[in-house]
């Protein structure tokens, strides 16, 4: 059953959670053929479009494109290109269409993926749309914890550093959510994941992550330790056992009032040496790399520190995503589970009596490109909000707009 | 008979009438292998050499040099590379053509493609040499008309829009006065076709274009609607249906004095949706893309409108030229054509003893490479007028200069 | 034999003497196979990371992967991508080569190949890393003379133009001396080779090149010339027949202090037409190119002038590398040589006692990367000084510093 062909992958919300195990299940598969060329993609060329350059990802697709056996096309950094002719999305994938057979593409503006797809007539792989979605680092990270841990549902995992700006960890929590996993939140004061997301969390897939300020926190909290108060001091490192995965996200200066602000912050989510050094054998460090402060150097070594084998995965995880929606391997879709995630159509809302209304985000791919026209959505879990049919963000709705 | 392999392609005089012809022989045959590996090309390597930037020029060749089976080394922006460290071009396609089998190069100087043909051992295409030649284009512009209309001699075609800065529209002109096209001229004020490329077209190829200040004026003076001046309002948007192919160029601002001031001038020359309804069903709207404001994107739809296919069929050209340059597939040529054009040796003018003549064009490869030394061709239409070997720019006959 | 498989090249003193003349009878064999695709490397990859943009190098490197049979993911300017985000050079080696089987790596600080060397598990060739090492370009050029001479012991080579700033020209003097040429320095006043490099290529190898400023003062020294003093003039452009190779390098007009004496300094090293003209049928004109003014062009025909022929052999060069070090060939050593070099141990210096010892070259990779410890050698040639680990520059060991 090939019911993958064809289509894109913009967002994680794109594919039910059946289809994304059974892009897994492929991906075990391609594991065995990272490599040589496997042979399935003869003849087929993928073109990448990097409006802003991304060595790794750009890279990593390209390695899954030769691995399968296909051929590459490469706009490693267009932002200097036809864009500055003023080249449309919509132009450019309608022309590279007949360059390809299959497009990736990273483009700053938020939503921009999502037209690339809607104007293509292949299938389209969003490569990261500004800090709007990325959805094969989302499925990689996923796919780390099944592959290392045997299995996706019911795991404990703990996200780790700035978790207000990481698209990254934004787009994990809810993928972790909808395979119902247990989300533990550790963010510096100001970094913390944002009430909205939160609320959104709970009332689609009820997810409620409890939220620490650091990492010895969680300790103090942790009703084995509660009972045995005398171990606290000792488990204050041991907090990696807590968790079958702690997902450590890059925390920068920048974000900091001062240099002490952050140095302050650094140690309540560090990871350093010696707490893996005592963490249980089992126990997952992940991060989506690059790091900065918040991962020490000394940690690599360890068995427990996966993030080179995380970013290894990104290769048969795009080998297997490129052969589905390619239709080069058949993919069996598993039964539906009781509640799982389905993509569902929105109900949009008319705002063509709104002749100016316009999406709130500036780095809206529809606050940029003329011939878009601006599209809104109901937002279910809040009523009395709209979120843009492109980049997400949600506004009030406008008092008497029409819903369909 | 591959008369055509070890040759160059450096401007659409290059090559003859019935050569052009046989290429586009070849280019449907090509049309059928656009998709999978053709595997005539096998272990041949193409080096695109690009020294500004164009995402879709080269991700084209590329995918041609794929298609038919080759291999691609590919330097998409050699501004901040070897030319930095004051490598020539003579000195760099002498030492690309041992990394390859096929050189494609664009670059700003007029006239360098020339010289990159001059001094490389391996077939040369210009990928476009500043405002000088882009002869890719233009054959595949010719192309698209021959596919479409099912032949290319005796249509007749409007080129509309500026048609005053366009290197693409200027080739066009003279490939489809080459052919025998009646070609209609449509360009707002100041932005005409320049006169030296008026007198040319006639006294080279007896192509006399009409000339119209807007599209409404053709409807206004077309014989037709002269007789029946009931009906001018109405087929004032019929405009599309008195062509067999309306070729749209871009308009930028940045050539009017005033925002007002394009904007009067847009309405004259832009394609609308409703022009396009109104238009006879085998219309044929172009357009080298990217496009700015003059043609609305409601137009995309309409199957009348074909640069996307038009940009297409720049693979199934491209792999053509490359298989018939690198000698893979034979190419039939026909029986001359009286009065057909084949490039000629012409008669050069002996400078040498004018020893600090150089041409006068600052943006000429010979005013910028020291070691070429500066050549001049006879000007025929034009007596008194001599014509650059590198950029065609032409100039003054200095007083005493000899002929060969 | 493969015992190349596995390894890395950083520096031409990591292969011993007939590890490198085991690679020249593997790249004699390899320029059979400089068209079309060998087919040994089918289903490997080949990552290019160049930091900074080197057209010829990286085109030289994918087109020896691509003429193996391999395929290439590239990455033609980091300089703006992952580097802008902070990811390290042993991050981004452990992330690629999850991605490839081979890392062609091309960065500007001193001692980052080795970097990247030491923490990548696939082999790693240096395309240069700054003024350090450019190992591929020397091995080209000891081949290019191996293979027109058909020797490279006892032949005797001159290196011509400004020995102080060229890492290429330092490397081949090492190269040169190591297989036991005479070699003769010849550099306008303050362009000399820099004297540590004099020492080291006597104490190690036993080399004392003779200086001159000017090729017409070797020809004024020669002894046959000396001999016969009425032939001093007439032999003046005849230098190049004293020598089998005369290797030209490139001079910048910025190295002098005023136009003046840069056109004064250019007549002492220039290769004219004229000298060549005169020189033996079997001399050799050699240059890594780009020229600027040392190399006239009307040399460029002459059968001597090997230079785009020793750009050629980049090609087989580096397929026999590629090959060698990816175990795809088998690479058969000679029996060792008697004093021959071969990579020992350096003796490592204990600096743990200072801490805070940092290597004294600010373009260091050292003083760049923190996770970098700093590693230096003792200096055997020069008592008291001790030299990086990573870009051998050399400077005094501090008091009291432990050696291992």
């Amino acid at each position: 059953m090939a019911l993958l062909e064809g289509r894109d992958l913009i967002s994680i919300f794109d594919f039910s959670d059946r289809e994304i195990e059974a892009i897994f299940d492929l991906a075990d598969d391609m594991s065995k053929h990272t490599r040589g060329r496997l042979g399935v993609a003869d003849g087929m060329i993928m073109s990448t479009l990097f409006y802003e350059p991304s060595t790794r990802t750009r890279l990593s697709f390209e390695s899954a494109m030769l691995r399968l056996g296909g051929e590459v096309i490469s706009v490693a950094d267009a932002s200097v290109t036809s864009v500055a002719k003023g080249e449309t999305i919509a132009d450019t994938v309608r022309i590279v269409e007949s360059y390809a057979d299959v497009i990736v593409i990273r483009n700053p503006l938020e939503g921009s993926a999502r037209v690339a797809a809607d104007f293509a007539s292949i299938p389209v792989l969003n490569a990261g749309d500004g800090p709007h979605e990325h959805p094969t680092q989302t499925l990689l990270d996923l796919y780390t914890i099944r592959r290392e841990k045997g299995k996706l549902r019911d795991v404990s995992v703990a996200l780790v550093g700035d978790l207000r700006h990481g698209r990254t960890v934004h787009s994990l929590a809810f993928g972790l959510a909808r395979f119902g996993a247990k989300v533990t939140c550790v963010a510096p004061a100001g970094l913390e994941m944002p009430a909205h997301l939160l609320a959104r969390l709970e009332h689609e897939f009820g997810c409620c992550p409890v939220q620490y300020p650091s990492l010895a926190e969680i300790v103090t909290n942790d009703e084995v330790v509660k009972r045995r108060p005398g171990r606290q001091r000792a488990l204050a490192s041991e907090v990696l056992s807590l968790f079958d995965a702690v997902y450590v996200t890059r925390v920068q200066k920048e974000r900091f009032e001062s240099e002490e602000a952050y140095q302050e912050a650094k140690s309540s989510y560090a990871i350093t040496e010696k707490m893996i050094r005592k963490a249980r054998p089992d126990a997952l460090v992940m991060h989506p790399l690059p790091r900065v402060d918040e991962l020490d150097y000394n940690v690599d070594r360890d068995p427990r520190a996966v993030y080179f084998r995380q970013a290894a995965y990104g290769v048969p995880i795009r080998m297997a995503l490129v052969a589905a929606l390619l239709g080069l391997r058949s993919v069996r879709i598993g039964k539906a589970r009781k509640g799982e995630y389905k993509p569902k159509p929105r109900r949009e809302v008319d705002f063509r009596k709104f002749a100016d209304a316009r999406c709130g985000n500036a780095h809206c791919v529809t606050n940029h490109e003329s011939y878009l026209k601006p599209q809104f959505n109901l937002v279910e879990y809040a009523p009395g909000l709209v979120s843009c049919a492109y980049c997400d963000q949600e506004m009030p709705m406008p008092a008497g707009a029409k819903r369909d």
